[in-house]
């Protein structure tokens, strides 16, 4: 009989992918965790049904939302990741010799030692001698930390369930308090085309545009995710994503990318009509 | 009991659209023609199971289409569209004053006639007195024009059925004859994402690149379409859209868009690296 991982994208669209194997399923405290083989999409695993990460597509998300700050400030040392159990964003941030520490805070280390066992592909550097895991709340955490990050990364779920309060102005506060003078918070800016993600889109640009002087958005092509069309915020102190943006000096690192490069660096900062005008009116 | 609307993306992928009624369902001498509709999506049609135009986002591919060309090139007065047979092309077409006719070739009256009933948003300007409707093969159509149009338009379905024959080396020259000096073609580029259709696109690229001096590649987000991440191809005998691009121009006639705007015209030609690669290797 063939079995299919169902998503509802909304209440009248689904999206369906037929499994091969469904690898592994268990509750955690935090949430429903499953692992699934797919022939298109490789492996991927999904929290309460909702789709996380894809082998074939995640280099899209975990390259944009890694290598947009690192081509602004290069000079990062530090950084926090809030979320992102799966590993594929600390995969990126190994890429920079430059790194010194990586922290990851994840609530669910369940997330992260089937990811390690399920999916290599992402979770494989979670070992790199600079990445210190620690399985935690991460709004406590960062509330906890003065000046300490020059980057943090918030890779979180969608503001219901264990991401919830990561979409919080007090948050998004305490991650400017966080930040060193030159910082960089980026974070799942969840996407404009479906009225659940877009009505989440709008409260976050409308907490974190009072909280930071900066704050933009930009966007990329995920097409596993709702509607495909998703978004990243990135927010700073001081460094515009465009005015700072130093492509000759990211391009002599020479690192190798299915998605991001230069131009698209500038390009994914330029948004449609209606996206601009959900943003300036929220 | 509830009705959905289904697409198979890929062979293990599936979309599906709730319906609330189904409108009307036939076959023509062509394909088979099914007008549905939603809560989410509104109105949409399908040709032989294929999601064809939802109200929704049917704004996004229509401004893609006519917007990216027509600020290149302002002075456009002959424009050939072909297929396109649910209006959304030429309604965007009928907002420039300055075009003086469309010619609209559409294989399938019935798609025509089913819009004009179903779909007004988009077929509601074919009755713009600068329209003339065709009701033929486009193949042969343009096969007998030379030096007769600015800008064709190549409104297809994907290349199978009724619309194979738009994919051919020997098409893609009957409309290089057909345009003027100056002319553009755009046409339906299919996708990067799934293999189906970035077989299709490394294809057709591959043939417009030997007929056309210019011919780029152009990208958007149209979330009812397989995987979200459609493209447009932009052929010319001279004009480049970017060097060429006079968004002073454009901006003067005081276009109202939904998606389309001047700085989007330039980021929509800057493609992810694994795009970029499938089209330089096809």
């Amino acid at each position: 009989m063939t079995q299919w991982f169902m998503e509802q994208h909304t209440k009248d669209a689904q999206f369906r992918i037929e499994v091969k194997k469904h690898l592994h399923s268990e509750t955690s405290p935090f949430q429903k965790i499953d692992f699934y083989e797919s022939d298109t999409f490789g492996k991927f695993f999904a929290l309460d049904d909702v789709l996380m990460v894809t082998e074939k597509d995640e280099f899209i998300y975990h390259e944009m939302i890694v290598h947009v700050p690192m081509a602004v400030h290069p000079e990062i040392k530090k950084v926090l990741v809030i979320g992102g159990g799966d590993g594929g964003t600390v995969r990126e941030l190994t890429r920079y010799p430059s790194i010194e520490s990586i922290e990851m805070v994840e609530i669910d280390e369940r997330v992260v030692r089937l990811c390690q066992e399920y999916l290599p592909q992402t979770a494989g550097k979670l070992t790199d001698p600079r990445v210190k895991l620690h399985f935690e709340d991460g709004i406590s955490f960062v509330a906890r930390k003065k000046d300490a990050y020059d980057l943090i990364l918030v890779d979180s779920t969608d503001p219901i369930g264990p991401g919830e309060g990561l979409f919080s102005s007090r948050f998004y506060q305490d991650c400017f308090d966080a930040l060193k003078p030159d910082g960089i918070l980026i974070n799942q800016h969840e996407s404009p085309y479906y009225e659940r993600e877009s009505t989440e889109m709008k409260k976050a640009h409308s907490k974190i545009k009072k909280t930071f002087p900066i704050s933009m958005v930009y966007q990329f092509h995920i097409p596993t995710y709702p509607s495909g069309h998703w978004l990243f915020g990135f927010a700073s102190k001081k460094l515009d994503p465009l005015k700072d943006h130093k492509p000759q000096v990211w391009e002599q690192l020479g690192l190798s990318c299915g998605y991001y490069n230069s131009e698209l660096h500038k390009a994914s900062f330029v948004l449609p009509n209606y996206v601009k005008e959900m943003l300036e009116n929220a």
